[in-house]
């Protein structure tokens, strides 16, 4: 199996996480990973959702959009289809898995993906990026006196994987996704444990074996995603 | 852990599936699992959507909703909040594989899940109740000359699981479902093979054991579900 | 004139009525007329409208749809078109007639009647099939103390009636609906006394003799009716 | 019972029907009714909708609405309720009883009822109203070759009577509305047939008795009302 | 440059302004230049927006709309479009400029202008118009103790001009309209000074010097269009 | 009067214009002036809308929006109002004053101005930034055969100005542009002709001799953007 630029199989694109690319927004990255590119912002409201009110504790919700440029043929705006309420209630569950709520205060925070060009995995790679926005704003928090730096309590990274004529590939391009016989959507903490597994057949179906193989697939890139969080937050907020 | 009517972990609970319910759809059946009820239906449209045109194959697509008694506490109709459309997009894949869409000619078939009783597994649920009204459905297909019976090339059925306080658990019920850790939804054709796997947690984490024990138990319970579904087309339509 | 099934011009359709469909509900009831069926539930909220809130009553509101699987060719989901909206209001106007509201506390009934196969008339046996789910949400609150049995203050039942061919007719189904020249909506009390009379020309004009034949064909067939509802609520809940 | 202005119980409010208020509408009228006021016209426009395409018939259809001033508290625009659309519905199925749509060649008359000022009785002065839009609409298509004048097949006029504090009453303003135990909506054409009658009991019920009364009070009223639309019809278009 | 009806480049079309059209407004009148004919209401309405509550003001807010019936080819209903939104904001901008909404108290006045006939100038129309159902408004309120009649602090008036063939001309009806190559929309108060002024190049582009010609022009014939306004307010209220 | 940085009242923020940021789109352009930031798109699109069909002329239209993560408050997403209309029907007019549509062939070119961070300026920062994209959409254009290079006939850009405690002032940012008593924004060609001049008074009123201060800061501002826009196209594309 040929990959595009002479990929190995269990091989990430090239990533790249600039931080301060919102300068108004409490947090802001900006994800590349190959050709996608996401951006990533995180604010802070004061006071919660009126089914939250009772709880005591604050929440964290994420919406995920693609500006209508990012795909060869421009996509129309606000097309709230089915595809992205399941991509931001991913989002929102994955980075819900690192922070503690019940120490967020009477606040909420609003992460937003905005995908600036599409080719392949822009899900996974806004989870990716925007832990690196909520980091920045965690620590805005932090600086407004209204919680402590541990409300997060890991970091939290995804890739996909999926089998393309019969071989498993990690962090699939455009091109091998519309070809993929089966598809997975992989999130995890830096302690190793899976936050969330997501495996469709879209043609065909797949067996045990290939399930295993998916997830030792992700479980290593993710690794390597980890690794480009930290360099991007050790870096000035820019 | 003791569950309600003192299943055991591995159990299902009592299953019913009557053909038949409403007698104007192209095919149609109500599943019972325990307290859960969903009324499914199966219809035949001619032609097929736009995107689909050139395609040449036929369509398949499904919708899910809740009656608004179906809730202890009346829910608002037309809630097409995230949460649906996932549910529908997931019984559509599900189905999707086992039917041949380029056998369909130029017809879709609709899929309409409606549940008039939820005490959790609504989604699984559907996709082995509609698999019922499927069949028949495409029987009338085949009384009118639309397709051969063939077009079905498979079974397919669906079950929850899950962890709760530590112990995987088979077919949760709404108690059950609400203080799980982990919660899994997974699909499976009658030649054993997955179609979706779908591992989330929604407090904490879970680790690659765990998901193993999950998708065992869910094997185990599809089988005897494949059953029920023989017996249900066995009876006299209805 | 011949009738399907060889019924004469002032015979009702065959009339069950099962009490329970929706265990979860404060109230329910599936009632067939002939070929149609229609789901009935009655919830019940605390709380009133907004609008409402000065009052000091209660409220009863109703809502009505079709399941996409009621008819032949399947019907979109959720098409809040004016007939619906019209029918929802005479379905709550006619079984307000039988409810003291002031007596409700600052409570809300909702009924919801889903058509699960339509057969012509379904606006009728939604409101006769709604009072029975009605009479036991109005036991399940003397239950939880909210009010006394007493809300209840008549019956009310309903049918059609229509002018086909020249004739006067009781109870018309799809068929002789789609070909009537009048077609009339009568709702009564078990006093004999008139909640709605509702006669429309659908092509051409009606006399007043004509419109006296209708109302007696459906003062007779209400009090049938009123027969069937009593006998579903004798049964037990199920 | 003393009504506003002295009026007998069978005595109609003052009525005017101005031709011409809006020139640019292939037909207009104003019709003031006591303080009652709407502003109706009527347009042409070329094709059908489309479930109406094969059947080689002319379509006419209506919409109703109030300004947002006519009413002392400002109503917001926009609201289209269950009210608005079953008045809609009302004024579309009473004017089609006297055209022959088959004779309309390819065409649809849209007819738009806007109330200027809202005392009671809106929905049948609309319908009173508009038929003299009509009428000038439909000699405005003659004028330009699209029909013949015996497309018109008699008049239609409508008139709303009820029952306040037990007294039968014709035309009620919006006092008397607010108070009556019943409601009735008549239309009738000009050779003294009924289109519609709708009678609500609004609270309580009422006897057959009592419809008859109401239905006698609406033929003698819309007599009058016929000869209102006869003198605006001689006056020049304005 | 031949105009219709022979009007000269510098005159406005025959106005005529008549208080009272809708009764049960605060304030109404129906403005007509040409054959471009607006109802304007005013109502007053207790409470100012939420955002507003905190600032002690009050609030004025606009409305614009045609009527179905208002141009030649029926306008559907409802086409929030962005012109509309667009001349709502001029509307509701312009008529604050004359009002001291600190001296209103804790209410809001709406303002509503709905075209009954499109000829051209709508929105200018409208602004001069609907000051004047406002003056009523306003004195309706100092009537109802709500404020001081020192709550308008001038008048304000609009017109429009445009470049047309190379000439700049007054007032454009809508033949002139679509054929001009700039469009100017102008407001000013009774003090000479500006509220807006709009110059748009409908095609190519304009110097400095046409954008005097065009506020010159403007400025004469809203000089004329305040002494129609002060006329409309000394004849009696209607 | 001290600005911001200690910028005179004539002077410019600091632009910077990137090509390339969204490297799937026909052309694409990040604008920066001072903390204002704008993502521009241009897409080509087959065809035209439906009420262009019979023009035989290509069609541009604009679409304005902000990210969220925008404002230091978060901006809820999908807020059609007027003031978003009112900047995409501006945008598109600009744009159009520069390209010569019958050249197009039967293509659409599709403008988008996503604002990434929000410092006041975003409408005339995208016109300037959005003519840059547009530039290098029209040569993929050319390259993909669709039309000539001359499609373009001049460039375009933009600014505002306003009146701040007296003062004329080039090139508000947003604490100015709050409390500013005018507000203009200013459109023009690189031939020295206006396309758009819209001056509103946001407090009180302005006299004709402060519209002319405006327009001329405007036009020595615009004479710099054109040569901000020339050096980011002498820039290889990024």
């Amino acid at each position: 199996m040929n990959r595009s630029g002479g990929r190995a199989a269990d091989q990430l694109r090239v990533v790249e996480i600039t931080r301060g690319i919102a300068p108004q927004a409490a947090g802001s990255a900006l994800i590349r990973t190959g050709e996608t590119r996401v951006i990533c912002t995180a604010s802070i409201a004061a006071g919660v959702p009126e089914w939250r009110k009772e709880s005591g504790k604050g929440w964290l919700t994420a919406e995920y959009d693609m500006l209508p440029g990012a795909t060869p043929t421009r996509r129309a705006r606000n097309r709230l289809d089915g595809r992205t309420r399941e991509i931001e209630r991913l989002i929102g569950r994955s980075i819900r898995a690192c922070i503690d709520l019940s120490r967020l205060g009477s606040n909420t925070i609003h992460l937003d993906c905005d995908v600036l060009s599409a080719d392949g995995g822009t899900r996974t790679a806004s989870i990716t990026g925007v832990f690196v926005a909520l980091q920045d704003a965690v620590q805005t928090g932090v600086q407004r006196g209204l919680w402590q730096a541990d409300v997060l309590t890991c970091a939290v990274a995804a890739v996909s994987a999926g089998v393309v004529r019969g071989a498993s590939l990690l962090d699939l391009d455009y091109a091998e996704d519309v070809s993929a016989e089966v598809d997975a959507n992989l999130v995890m903490t830096d302690r190793g444990e899976w936050v969330e597994v997501q495996a469709t057949a879209e043609r065909g179906t797949y067996s045990d074996a290939q399930l295993r193989e998916l997830t030792e697939l992700g479980r290593a890139g993710i690794e390597q995603l980890f690794e480009h969080q930290r360099q991007a937050l050790a870096a000035p907020r820019g």
